[in-house]
C-alpha cells in the first residue's frame, strides 16, 4: 500500500506519524475549550464532534455518538460504522476532496501543537498479559534460572491477569513513585517503604469495540478488536517481588499504565499483519489463528534524566511477540467471561532477542545488576526521580508512516509518608 | 439497640430481614416496568425514585439521583448525604409518621414478592481478597502441606487480585458451567474442557461509596464504605490450577460472580461491629485499625440439586476473617491506585475453625477427597449440573435481625463445544 496524498500537505511527508493512511481517534481540548472527539491527520487534529454538530460526517444518523469526550459510543456502533466513518473522513481529507469539504474541515480542526490531549476512551476493564516470550524467558531466568525459566503453561496458554482499570492515564501525566510492602531478601519482615525498583514496561494495548458474551473464536476476536495504543504498564519490582505468591501482581502495578493519546485503526495496521512465531508446542485448536494476526510496529524506548537529554534503550518489535491480542481476546473469553466495549488488553511486554532489545529495565539491567549507560553520563538500575521514559512506534510502509504519538511519563518523587502510616493518631 | 418499630407491620417481626433498622438499597422492576431504585422494609419495597421524584424524598435538592436504575448516583453525594436520605427515610416509615408520608409511601411502594431484583449498582472495579485465615490455611495445606500452609507473605498483607467486573450477576442469573484449558495431574498437555471442579466460595462484599486518589488510612477507608452484599465468588478448580501460576487465577474466577440484591447500609451494620483477631504478627502501623471494623454476621451455604430439597453445607460468621475490609480497601490504595464509587471489594472466602464452617466445597471435600452427604441422599465433591448454591447471611440485633437477601445461582451444563474450537474451519 502506498501513501494516500491530502490536500492537507503535512499528512503527505514520509515522517509524519499521521498521514491519510492512519486517521487515529482521539480526545482533545484547546486552552480552556470543552473536550472533543478529534483524528490527527498531519500536523492538524480534525474535531469531528464539530463536524457531528454540523451535519458534515455523521457516524449515526439518528444520535449524536462523539458529543462526550470518549469514542466509547462511537465503537458501540460495531465494524460497519467504523467503516463508513473511515471512508467519509478520508474523502472529506484527501487530495480530491471539493471545496465544501475543505472548508468544512477547516473550520473544524486545529493544529496539532495547540492542542492538550486526553485519554480517547473510557477505560471498561483492563487486563495485562504475559505473552512475549522474551520477556518471559529473561524474567524467568532471573528468578528461576535458564532451565525453568518458563512456567508449564506458558506454551499452552496466553497467560493474563486481571489489572486495574482507574490507573490507566494519558501520555504526559507525572506518575508518582508509589509507597508498598517491601523485603529485602535477607530481611525477616517487611516494610512500608516507596519502591526502591520502580520500572516501565514497554507494551501495545488493544481496545475492545464489539462487546461479547459466551466464547469467541480467534478470528471473531480480531474483529471485536477497534484499534491500537501504546502502553507502558508501570510496575514496582520490589513490591511486586513479596506480594504477587500466591494470586499474582497487585499494588506492583496498580500506580499507573500510561497510554498513548491516539487509537490507531486495526483498519490502518491491516498492510502491516505478521504471523505469530512458529510454536514450539501445538497449541490447542481454539487458539489456532487462521492468518497472521501480530503487526510489524517498531517500538523504541527512551529515557531522559531530570533536565537531561534523552538515550535510546532498547529498539523492538510488536511482531515479536507469542500470541496475538486477539488470541489473548479468544482465551479471554473462554470461560464465559463478557467483554465489553473500551476493554484494555495490554499485549505483555515486549522485548526481542538481543540484548538492547529488552521493553523494561528488569530485563536491560538484568535484575539491577548490569547497569544501562545514559548518552548524557550516568547509568540507571532501574528508574530515578525525574527520569521521563518515552515509547515510540510505527509501522513502516513504502513511503508513509503509520505512527502512535509519544507514550511519556516523568517520575515524580513519592509523596511524604502521611503520620497514620506511621502509627500517630490522626 | 432494639427494633425500630414500623407502621409497616411486616417490618416488626423477628424474622424479616428488612425491620426499619435495615432499609437496604436495591433495584427492582415489576412486570414490564422500568428498572427503579428501591429500598426494602418488611414485605414491601418503598420506591424511592418515585418518592424522589415526586418530590417527597430527595437525596439532592438540584438533581435527580434515583432516576438511574444503580444507585452510583446517590453513592457520588457523599456519607452526609446518605446520613441524610437515611434520616428521611426513616422518619417516613417510622410507627410515628403522619399520614401525609404514609400515604406517599403507599403510593410508592410494591409488594416485595410481585419484584423482580437486579443489580443494585454499577460495579466499576472488582476485586478479591484472600483474607480468612481458616480458608488460607485450608486451602495453603492441601496444596504445600500444613507447615506452608500460609505464604510468608500472608500475615503482613490482606492479599488481593484485581477480579473481572463484567461478570458480576445479581442473585437469581443462572451461571453456565465454563470451558476452559485444565490439564490432569498425570498429563503432559493439557486439554480445552468443561471444568470438572466447579466450586463456589462463600464471601462478603463491600461496596465503596467515596473515591479516593493517593493513600488512605484504615479508619478514612471504613468511612468510604457505602455497605456491604452476599458474594459468591464462583471458582473453577482445575482450571485455576493450571492457569494461576505465576500471576495468579484469571479465566478459573471470571466465569460469574453473584452479590445478593440489596446493599445492605454501613450505617445498618453498626451495632453489630467486632475486631479482627489477635495477630501473630504485628501489622505495619499503616494496617492497624483504630478501632473494631469486622461484623457479626451469621452465614450459611445451602446446596440443592436439580428438583431436590437443600441441605444447609456450611455454617460460619463474618467475624472469622483476618483481614476487614476497610483494612484491605486502605491497602488497595497504598500504590496510588484510584479507587471509585462502586467499587466492589470480595472479603475472601470466610470459613470458621470447624469442618462444618468452610466456605466453599474445595475445603467441604478436602480437594473432593471426602465427599459431603446431601440430606436428600447422595453426596458432593464439586458442583454437579443443576445444583443451586444459595448464600444466606444476617446479623442478629435484640428482636430483630438485618439480613441480605439470599444469594443464589442455579449451575446449567456446559455449552457445546463451538466447532472451531475443536479445529474446524468457520
Amino acid at each position: 500500500m502506498a501513501l494516500l496524498r491530502s490536500w492537507i500537505d503535512s499528512a503527505n511527508t514520509a515522517e509524519t506519524p499521521f498521514p491519510l493512511n492512519n486517521l487515529p481517534y482521539g480526545v482533545f481540548s484547546v486552552g480552556e475549550g470543552d473536550l472533543r472527539c478529534g483524528v490527527a491527520i498531519g500536523d492538524r487534529i480534525v474535531d469531528v464532534t464539530g463536524l457531528e454538530a454540523a451535519g458534515v460526517l455523521r457516524a449515526d444518523p439518528e444520535a449524536d455518538v462523539l458529543d462526550a469526550p470518549a469514542w466509547n459510543d462511537f465503537m458501540e456502533l460495531g465494524p460497519a460504522a467504523w467503516a463508513r466513518f473511515r471512508a467519509g473522513l478520508t474523502a472529506l481529507l484527501a487530495e480530491d476532496a471539493g471545496e465544501a469539504a475543505r472548508d468544512a474541515v477547516t473550520t473544524y480542526s486545529v493544529p496539532l501543537a495547540r492542542a492538550t490531549l486526553h485519554l480517547p476512551f473510557r477505560i471498561s476493564e483492563y487486563t495485562d498479559f504475559y505473552a512475549g516470550k522474551h520477556h518471559a524467558t529473561n524474567v524467568g531466568t532471573m528468578f528461576r534460572g535458564p532451565e525453568n525459566a518458563l512456567p508449564p503453561n506458558w506454551l499452552s496458554i496466553p497467560i493474563g491477569y486481571n489489572g486495574r482499570a482507574s490507573s490507566v492515564v494519558v501520555s504526559g501525566t507525572p506518575v508518582v513513585r508509589p509507597w508498598g510492602q517491601v523485603k529485602a531478601p535477607d530481611a525477616e519482615l517487611p516494610r512500608f517503604a516507596p519502591s526502591a525498583r520502580f520500572d516501565f514496561e514497554l507494551e501495545l494495548g488493544a481496545v475492545v469495540g464489539v462487546p461479547s458474551e459466551g466464547m469467541v473464536s480467534v478470528a471473531q476476536a480480531d474483529a471485536m478488536i477497534f484499534g491500537y495504543v501504546l502502553l507502558n504498564d508501570w510496575s514496582a519490582r520490589d513490591i511486586q517481588a513479596w506480594e504477587y505468591q500466591p494470586l499474582g501482581p497487585f499494588q506492583a502495578k496498580a500506580t499507573a499504565t500510561t497510554i498513548s493519546p491516539w487509537i490507531v485503526p486495526a483498519a490502518a495496521l491491516a498492510p502491516f499483519r505478521r504471523p505469530t512465531p512458529a510454536r514450539e508446542r501445538d497449541l490447542l485448536p481454539y487458539l489456532r489463528e487462521p492468518g497472521p494476526m501480530l503487526y510489524d510496529i517498531a517500538l523504541e524506548v527512551a529515557l531522559a534524566p531530570d533536565g537531561g537529554g534523552e538515550t535510546v534503550i532498547a529498539r523492538t518489535n510488536y511482531g515479536e511477540m507469542y500470541y496475538s491480542s486477539a488470541q489473548q481476546l479468544c482465551h479471554h473469553a473462554t470461560s464465559g467471561c463478557p467483554m465489553r466495549v473500551g476493554d484494555l488488553l495490554g499485549s505483555g511486554t515486549i522485548s526481542g532477542p538481543e540484548k538492547g532489545a529488552r521493553g523494561s529495565m528488569l530485563e536491560l539491567s538484568w535484575g539491577g545488576k548490569e547497569p544501562v549507560a545514559l548518552t548524557g553520563g550516568g547509568e540507571r538500575r532501574f528508574l530515578e526521580d525525574g527520569d521521563t521514559v518515552t515509547l515510540r512506534g510505527h509501522a513502516q510502509g513504502a513511503g508513509y508512516r503509520i505512527g502512535f504519538g509519544e507514550c511519556t511519563g516523568q517520575l515524580l518523587p513519592a509523596r511524604e509518608m502521611p503520620g497514620w502510616a506511621k502509627g500517630e493518631t490522626e
